[in-house]
């Protein structure tokens, strides 16, 4: 067993980091299992041709749920998943998620990330998840794009109303 | 104590009462916990001017993942969450959910439901989750409409490639 175990520990590590993605150049880890989140809220982009959904981790959606947004609670992440539009090939006027485009994060902790709203951003691109920026600053270009919801804790995303 | 649990009982029962939507015509009861389900897909209707989440089960999500569906498997269910299309405040050319429209549900028994492709549909219109359709034929309609995917087990839905 002592042969064996080592051997297991060797290849279970190996087929993690083959999966795993790298982590953006500000240092913030993909987020886990980030596909498994809830619903947040849903968008499609006329200027870029992408539609996306918003999930939120579970302080998130509490959070939304509750209308506590304004600000948001430190221990909420919000993942902004986009896709290429596509056409249903059975239905013209439907709008529906070709190739994935991107994941983008934001994760609120107003002390830690005080210089720029309260909020870690991060961005990973395409199937192979490659971490968005060549350095830290590249937050400057979301922070930058975030500020006309500045008075809205610096996010765009409306969760959705549900009865 | 035997004078006072009726009581709860009774006013926890009125409680229940005023959130549970009816049943749709066809006896098909609103699925309990959809809202917390997960991301199956999203899509956005040019001809009606709609923005959907679809949200699938646990069946549903592992046959998704699996590329398990043609056909689904029994006990999958899909969830598709409509808005009507509004601008959003801070970016004109991102559409965004404006107010809810529906929630369109299709449970998949190959036995209990072979008559409409192995699917039972039932639809709650609005906030207040009014049950679609004037008696159980209503199922005739959501059955037609889903014909052109036939080929695809009657499901319009693509679920969205995450790596």
């Amino acid at each position: 067993m002592n042969k064996i175990l080592p051997a297991f520990a060797i290849a279970f590590g190996c087929a993690l980091s083959a999966f795993a993605a790298d982590p953006a150049p500000n240092g913030i880890s993909l987020p886990d299992g980030y596909k498994d989140w809830r619903l947040l809220s849903v968008s499609q982009r006329t200027d870029n041709n992408t539609i996306r959904a918003i999930l939120g981790n579970d302080v998130a959606i509490k959070a939304a749920r509750d209308g506590k947004t304004n600000p948001w609670p430190d221990g909420a992440v919000l993942a902004k998943l986009a896709w290429k539009n596509a056409k249903h090939e059975k239905w013209d006027a439907a709008i529906v998620p070709g190739a994935f485009i991107q994941a983008e994060f934001m994760i609120k902790d107003g002390a830690k990330y005080a210089a720029t709203g309260g909020w870690g951003f991060a961005r990973w691109v395409g199937a192979e998840q490659k971490p968005y920026g060549k350095d830290a600053n590249f937050v400057q270009e979301c922070f930058g794009c975030h500020t006309p919801v500045k008075d809205r804790d610096w996010v765009f995303t409306h969760p959705v109303k549900l009865p």
